[in-house]
């Protein structure tokens, strides 16, 4: 089969973090690493051409927009979802459980799997394990999610017991349909627990004996305070199995890689840079500000001086606020590129840190600077 | 003053065509020149660089728009919209009359000048041909225009008599508050008359006698039949002044390049490429195909077989399709820059072909091609 493989090539000795390389079929990715959402088929506004140049190495796909549209019978004509959209390196993609129990009209779950109506056009759908597995492998993805039951937050100690086993159960009963690296994709099991420890440790050892080839941790930043995420990943990293990717699910910002990587994460996934940036909000070194604030009327700043992004070698703040007060797509397509781009450099810099033995310094400068309004 | 030349290269023997160069201070533009109509400091969609590696010699500003948003303060903070948006080709700037007319709430016209209450606030503004010139100074065009009033379409000849009288009064107005290339600026004078030839005739006759550097045609293109547009520029066109550039306002479509350079046009504006690309259709030399079409789902044809845009090199029909039915900005994007790069290509090949003396070749196989489905 098709290689996948995870080095660590540097473990910090100041705190968890490591840094890595994750060989797929598709490519190297550089860990820890932060991969762009292209909910359906593109990372909102930007080409993909742009997340090379901004140095992405892997994007996200998200099985349930995709299955819904443009649907696994025109990704099979395509060959899948790479020569669909036209990106040549690798392509994660969840399993449709987040988006289900969070953008459907959920009508029934059962040990079996779920029914729902599509927040489209209403149709009735069936979503099981093996479902989830067999559209995966239509798209293509090089890295695969098993089917999980995302608890909310907050969650009775039930709801959550009830969230894991279910998804213990349809673990197992995806890498029953997905052999290991079938086809050349790998799967990655999903911790669940809610934020009770001693549930997230259960997960983690039942989730990991089932076997994958790689770990993710679900059901976090959903809502929860950061100081209990960061409990939860405290209590839960230690115990991780060392020589396997740790991908921490839906998180996050700027100061979240730092949490996450201190805390041995490998990689980060989420819509957030982008979304903000749709709504005029922009990453800097001193944090993030708002450009639609009137104070940018006049500035012939970019947003971020230190960027080498095209937004910021070629416009300023005054430029880009005028286009998010006309309503012009090229206010968000900018932004966005640079959100992206601050947030592909960062986990780069972050990663030669901890090459560097200089994580902590990293950490202590980037933070100084970036919370120096707070 | 800076130079601001108009030079014939050649006249066709087929027909009033003329290939040309006008230069300005930001440089030459090869003559008949397709301008693509960047409303509000921005081609909707696009970069300032797609502009240019699509070949964009030149663009619109709409001074209406810009005089609201972001305004003369801020457009004159950062020395013209050149700098403000980073572009550093020629700009044509409208007169902000065809939108008072159009888009604002008009409460007064007399012949001193219009009241009118902004489309986005509903504040009151009065406009009056100095006004429109200090703002066109302000924003620093390459070609501002006189202050006109644009008669809708039909109009009586009354009526139709009455915009004239007033827009050649304007006009004095505008020479008389911006002189022959004052601070570099070119101005054109626009001939009015609605779809009566004598009155078209004699706004020709007396606009060209106060003397500007280009003229213009308004008010076609604004509902009447194609057929009356042609017949216009048929009895106008043969006493047209020779050594001046022609620019005939808001046309138009692939089709209309023909009919208005073969009558000896230089100019052309038309926000319906890009706007009609917003909406899924996307010029072909087979017609215009409308993206969101079913039969397009599993297309892994370009837009455009023949094309080397962006779009075309590297996205097919059905990935296209996809974006406008999952409503991503990418889709506007593409098929904007996949428009634009058509409508500037297609007016580079007719320009070669009035070198070539094939004009008349070239016309026909296009509109073989492009209307056969009609």
């Amino acid at each position: 089969m098709t290689a996948f493989n995870f080095t660590i090539i540097k473990k910090s000795t100041e705190c968890l973090g490591r840094a890595g390389i994750l060989e797929t079929r598709r490519g190297k990715i550089h860990t820890p690493i932060f991969m762009p959402v292209g909910t359906q088929g593109t990372v909102k506004t930007l080409t993909q051409e742009e997340l090379k140049t901004s140095g992405a190495e892997i994007i996200l796909g998200n099985t349930y927009h995709l299955m819904l549209r443009p649907g696994t019978e025109v990704l099979e004509h395509f060959g899948g979802l790479h020569r669909f959209i036209n990106w040549d390196r690798p392509i994660l993609t969840d399993s449709g459980g987040f988006q289900v129990f969070s953008l459907a009209k959920l009508n029934r779950i059962d040990d079996d799997g779920v029914d729902f109506n599509s927040h489209i056009d209403g149709k009735h759908i069936r979503l099981t394990p093996e479902d989830s597995i067999a559209i995966q492998n239509s798209i293509g993805s090089d890295i695969m999610m098993v089917f999980d039951e995302c608890s909310p937050y907050p969650i009775s100690e039930k709801g959550a017991r009830e969230a894991l086993e279910r998804t213990v159960k349809w673990a197992k009963r995806c890498r029953e349909a997905h052999k290991p690296m079938e086809k050349g994709q790998a799967l990655f099991g999903i911790i669940q627990g809610s934020t009770y420890l001693p549930m997230r440790l259960e997960s983690l050892e039942r989730t990991a004996e089932i076997g994958f080839e790689g770990l993710a941790i679900g059901g976090l930043s959903v809502g929860e305070p950061k100081e209990l995420m960061l409990e939860i990943l405290d209590g839960l990293m230690p115990h991780m199995p060392e020589n396997m990717p740790r991908y921490l699910m839906g998180v996050g910002t700027p100061e979240d890689l730092f949490y996450g990587i201190e805390r041995g994460i490998d990689m980060f996934d989420c819509v957030h840079p982008t979304r903000i940036a749709r709504h005029g909000s922009a990453f800097t070194p001193e944090g993030r500000i708002n450009l639609l604030n009137a104070q940018w009327m006049k500035s012939d700043l970019p947003i971020d001086e230190t960027c080498d992004c095209y937004a910021c070698q070629k416009h300023s703040r005054g430029y880009i606020r005028h286009l998010f007060k006309a309503k012009e797509i090229l206010g968000q397509r900018l932004t966005s590129l640079h959100n992206t781009h601050f947030m592909l450099k960062l986990v780069r810099d972050i990663r030669e840190a901890l090459l560097d033995g200089t994580f902590m310094d990293l950490k202590k400068t980037f933070f100084s600077k970036y919370f120096q309004n707070k």
